[in-house]
């Protein structure tokens, strides 16, 4: 059997690292926005002391989804694996890949932070199977096409539930894939329930840290930064129970600050690099989501709310600035 | 009779075009820290439409409090006019003027803004009599002794119900000589409520464009911020109910977003101005004094405390930043 064939949207840290270990298995294309002339002349290189020193030339380098459609016109992509931004207020993920999406045959895989980003996927491509991903790894592209991991990485592959498609034989083709390359890789049944709970830390910490400026041993220092925190992630453990889990409140609170005293010493979430970098933060899928989650259930989350809701407005006058300056 | 001796500690704009007011039928002596070489050899300079363009030297120009108190020892002042920022988390305005205060003679007179500004005063001069003012102004320090003020002021001279001791007479007297210096003031008998209503827009308005960075007009312009002016503002609003005053809480909301869209175009409260420069937010007088006054009254004011929390470790960080930068 041939190789499969993958196609990366959204070439960063973690495309990058986790095309170049499909890539041991698979035949990956990728890509490239603003590293496109570095990747397609060098490749990606990596320095990660749980996969090594390493250069990774994928397969065929493009500037489009488009440009990818017509590198093999007649074989369809197997996976197509999403690493964007999550950033449905900017753009619609399932527009920009679905040149490349064959009906009922390409499986979409989402390596994507927060809640619901797999719903536009679905209402795009609904014969089409999906697989859900949430990623533990600390990595960043420090310049273009350079990509720094550090620690450990692990995924949860999930099913979405909410899919029309089963998605059973894919996933564990994927799995399997991943595994080949050395990727810590485990298999749910329900990711939606792995996606809430990295919410807890995601939606209270990350907007906490961009909002004061602080990092988390400077919130977990500062007794109203915690507070905020601590209210925040009270909210969203609440919406996660009204939506039919059942996580216990005071010990996911106690286990979130906990792990953050432990091994999140001078972090700074993403969300907060975002904001410092002048780039619009994954407002609505962190908190947006669990948001209106909450109040379709008629639940009260006072503190999520207007975490959003600044949030939010201080996305909106990036926008405003970048618009200001054309 | 001879002229009244007063003293201005805190000679930024407001002490400065309020001191020039008062000269016109008093001495008065000005603190100047980072102005003060250029103001004790040329004065104040001031551009205004309503008191005109002009040159102000104050009788004597010290830079301590206690070089002031030093000037004529057996003269007690008879008014100390504090307009310093109220920054209670940074320093204690009672013990920097205590040099200049004799006590059971000279008034205090605070044009501060926020709440609970009065109370280290009356804890440390319980026989001093008290003038609360809340000062509706707008006006800046453009450079070191060089002052513009846009439109019109008026001041409300103020009786802080919570003292000890009468200040009708010292009032009456204030009032006059504010008023031979042109100024718009009016007495009222429990300035308390003055400044409650004052918070309606400041604990609101300001937090939220500290944190989102927008102005009034791109706040008033976005769905989100205003949701959370709105939900901010309500909680003060149940705040003051609760201590006994009855304010309509949607005719209130709805006379301050009025106002501020008919009379506040593109402005950026004196909060954000401070965020962006750096420099410690007013925030326990402004936030930290209702959400006290809130939770002693049992009342649940969410909005209001995560807003408070997250501004007052904006401001620790600030002053992180710069204790590493010393």
């Amino acid at each position: 059997m041939s190789q499969p064939r993958i196609l990366t949207v959204g070439s960063g840290a973690i495309g990058g690292i986790y095309s170049w270990r499909l890539s041991k298995s698979s035949q990956v294309t990728n890509v490239c926005r603003s590293n496109y002339a570095i990747v397609n002349e060098n490749g990606f290189s990596f320095d990660s002391k749980k996969f090594g020193q390493d250069v990774f030339k994928p397969h065929n380098v493009v500037r489009t989804v488009s440009e990818a459609a017509d590198l093999d016109k007649d074989t369809p992509f197997d996976y197509i694996l999403v690493t964007m931004k999550a950033l449905p207020e900017i753009y619609n993920v399932a527009d920009i890949i679905a040149p490349a999406v064959t009906p009922g045959k390409t499986t979409i895989v989402l390596i994507q932070n927060g809640l619901g980003v797999e719903e536009p996927i679905v209402a795009n491509f609904p014969e089409n199977p999906i697989i859900s991903i949430v990623a533990y790894i600390g990595t960043s592209q420090v310049s273009p096409g350079h990509i720094s991991m550090v620690g450990n990485e692990s995924l949860v592959v999930g099913t979405y539930l909410r899919s029309k498609v089963d998605n059973t034989e894919q996933k564990k083709l994927f799995l399997d894939l991943l595994q080949k390359g050395g990727v810590d890789a485990v298999d749910v049944d329900d990711v939606e329930r792995v996606r809430w709970q990295k919410l807890f830390w995601n939606a209270s910490f990350s907007p906490v840290c961009a909002m004061t400026g602080m990092n988390t041993s400077e919130v977990l220092n500062n007794k109203e930064a915690l507070a905020s925190v601590r209210n925040v992630m009270k909210d969203v453990i609440m919406s996660a129970n009204a939506m039919g889990y059942e996580f216990d409140v005071e010990e996911q609170m106690h286990t979130m600050v906990d792990r953050t005293e432990k091994t999140a010493k001078d972090y700074k979430p993403s969300m907060q690099l975002d904001f410092e970098r002048k780039q619009p933060m994954e407002v609505e899928v962190i908190l947006g989501t669990p948001l209106r989650e909450a109040k379709a259930k008629g639940l009260a989350v006072p503190y999520l709310e207007v975490m959003h809701d600044i949030c939010s407005a201080a996305n909106a006058k990036t926008l405003l600035d970048k618009k200001s300056q054309l």
